[in-house]
């Protein structure tokens, strides 16, 4: 049993915390919006007051927060999180989605505290949170992964190692690219195939058992009506939303550019979910780009 | 036992006629190259001297041609092949890969000589063309489909009604778009991983376990050395060849224009391929698309 | 003085015709819609019965349709055009926008029936045509090309010399793809410039003194508000149509494809031009493009 | 006359002092390189042993450094530049190409220390800055762009007031990502039209008087032969490299990406010029960006 806190309990967090309580451990936890607090603290969780106080007296620091910045602002930012806990041998683990170069940073800062960090950005969405089933992309040596690996599995199935420090920020960014390349080419293909006279279903079979198959294809299919219990078919509400797709596109349109990468074809994907998102479809889910191929009924 | 005219016994049309003589079925074949009969001829066909002496007599033709051009020819060229089968209610199989247009217009000059049509091209090359597991994507209507179904399950194990005529040919152009944009997505964000610093095989094992999977990753990862027994690890020889992706998102192209469906990644993905064969490489396997993003090592 | 007849009376037609008119020809024409005939009528043509009356003892005959299925109707269909005045040394002077290929036919079929043919289609517009200063791309032999061009010259200042029969079409096809281009390259220029400050006026004032200058920001500035009298200041109404730009681009798209020639960026124009006439813009000016980009005001 | 400190003498920041220097200015310059110096001194500057020496005692300091770190560095960097000129009332003129960010952030430091700050970089290259004719984009409050007009009308023609401060840099990325879709756009199109037959040089004359002109059709013709005294002609040697073409764009799309902003084609010309550098092209002129497109001769 570990002694843990979890800092950032939304959407994700939330279950994630849950689970680990399930698991047996002790959890401290922080959100500043203290109601996000309640569903914890009701499975057995501390609530407290700041992230500073969560982390006194942890094995582990486990954050799950929107962006970069915020996770800048945590750890190195006015409250001194990684400074209160210098020398204490914490393990920090950073959940949340980032560009790789901020997990780099707080690293550096982490260790000249004596710390330990690992990024490990999830796949799954609040589905996987909720059922345990997670995958994690960990950046970090060895030693800091096997330190975690117990950790997370208690909310993941899929604890990959992707290399050093950063190297699990990259992997979800990869990931993510191509499924957002695949998400609209499969909604592009299902498009052109409706509009020349192929049923949705059949030819998502047909593609599913082909060479075209693929994740959106077998779990996910982006037109209305081929799939039960997926956004498409609830008119495309819940799910990962367009707003994140994109800004996972445009973390991989950074990596593009600072390894001087070509991707014709990730910032393609990118720029049509930036077209899609301008004309106000950010709160949807991302199969939702079908609705951008779509022929305007009063054409 | 039916008794079949195959016409075209290249790459894939003698492994498929071979498949049909062990199940049992009468074959009389021809091919414009004569000595392509003799490993055909050796199972036990009989050789034609013309595509019009081969279908006397028949049961269904089965067509495997290289394209549009030579599948009009046969059909309603000089030798009069149709004409000369008018009455005799032979099922017409055109298993090559060609226009939907085209495809639409043979059906109408079957249909005036009291013939039957269906479009039926493959996917799965010559490994499954030999396997036997060839995938088949008909185009008819559904007594046709009934008809040929038996026939093609001697070469296949995946028979999809795709729809009527030409739905065949739609549904390839479709399924091949997907894969063009998927092969090149999944090269572009394996070499973009390589240069953050992400080992090939294990950003692949991530993805195939996540959001980002898809039949190149999961059974011809086009970065060598992740996979055996597959292009990438052979010098791209063999496969698919980058030519005969390049023709098949041509169709694609054709049929997205036809139908003005917005296909943006397609035509990416086919201006990629068009780079890529400007530069010489043709007749390397189509997940070569790779080293069209290969930093060059003078750089 | 010569004898022309001119088909097709429409929007571009009438006013060419009416400048032939103008220099002194004597001009007999013909349009399926009869009262397109009235106002040219009214300045002295002869309005004939059918396009091949219309082209009875005339030195030349001038066709102005809507695309190659038209053009193909007219002299190779049922009327019997270019039969009706075999060996007549009529010079046949298609401008409508067409296939390449389509006019190497007519071409082909005008030489069997003892004519001259050159394909000639127009850029400026109704603007142009009213004005008499369209530019002219010519495909044919020198010959022709000098028995044309003062015909021509009555209408257009620019008489360009673009190379064999079909080049004509050629080269129109390859500006209108570089317009597309632009037209939409600019257009997200200026949306985006807009988005992080930059007034358009000023942004295109500087743009079009340095080395981003092109004919959008010199003559046809997509901004609302930036130029007067041009479409995007009047509700992007008249001018040169989003259907119209999408059916060059299209054409555009057949010539790469047939030449084997990769068209990243003119594919990508086409695709986004795509997007916009499948939301309904067809009928507006291609400036409109600009609004494809625009965030919509409830993001 | 008044005293300028010039720090960054390159192929850009020699010539452009030395025309400060003929038009009366006195001049204290500084280069990391000492040898850089060389020629401006011989013209009557003095050199300084430090930025920090050349700018003391100065009514403007002007830098023009190859990238935003560099420029960062001179001012917030160890040597405190800006810290040594404070409350000095001087004014300090950025014409590096950097990042509007760092430009504002710059700007905000220079204000603490009591100093004026305009962005201006530059267009025009080499031989603009040797003839003194290059164009300024300025960023900044009306009464600095008043004040440093004067000043900067002596090495350019052309000073544009872009907006408030980093508007000179967003307008500056803003052209040069139009720049690049116009060139790879002119150079799809002219190897397309060789392709189908057309001669690039009539080609070129039939756009440029058409509504596909602009500027590289005008003054930078990118298909060997066609003009004189531009790179294409003398294998793409000089000019403006394709490594900073590729640097430019990824400004523009680090500005798209802040502001949200959908750019389809600027994406993909960076690609473009991506896959063109990663072949060992970034040091040629980067109209050579047609070789990208070409045939290999053994296809």
């Amino acid at each position: 049993m570990a002694r843990i806190s979890f800092i950032g309990l939304g959407n994700m967090g939330a279950p994630m915390s849950i689970n680990l309580i399930k698991s047996g451990h002790d959890l401290s936890v922080f959100d500043v919006f203290a109601q996000s607090m309640e569903s914890v603290v009701a499975e057995g969780a501390h609530a407290a007051k700041s992230a500073v106080e969560s982390a006194q007296n942890v094995d582990f620091i486990l954050s799950m927060l929107p962006g970069g910045k915020h996770v800048k602002e945590l750890y190195l930012g006015q409250s001194g999180l990684l400074k209160s806990i210098a020398g204490s041998k914490t393990v920090v683990i950073d959940s949340s989605t980032i560009e790789t170069e901020t997990a780099k940073l707080i690293a550096r800062h982490a260790r000249e505290n004596g710390c330990s960090f690992v990024d490990a950005p999830v796949s799954g969405g609040v589905g996987g949170a909720k059922a345990g089933t997670l995958a994690f992309m960990v950046g970090g040596c060895d030693k800091d992964y096997q330190l975690v690996k117990p950790i997370l599995e208690c909310m993941g199935k899929n604890i990959f190692h992707a290399g050093d420090i950063g190297a699990g920020q990259s992997a979800k960014a990869c990931n993510n690219m191509l499924l957002g390349i695949m998400m609209a080419g499969t909604a592009e293909v299902l498009n052109m195939g409706k509009r020349i006279g192929l049923d949705p279903s059949t030819l998502s079979d047909i593609m599913k058992n082909s060479t075209g198959s693929n994740w959106a294809l077998q779990s996910y299919n982006p037109a209305p009506g081929v799939m039960d219990n997926v956004p498409s078919s609830n008119n495309y509400d819940g799910g990962f939303r367009v707003d994140l797709m994109h800004k996972d596109l445009g973390l991989a349109m950074e990596l593009s550019r600072r390894s001087e990468s070509p991707t014709p074809l990730g910032s393609n994907a990118y720029a049509l979910y930036s077209l899609h998102k301008s004309k106000g479809a950010g709160g949807l889910d991302f199969s939702s780009i079908l609705e951008l191929y779509l022929a305007n009924k009063t054409e």
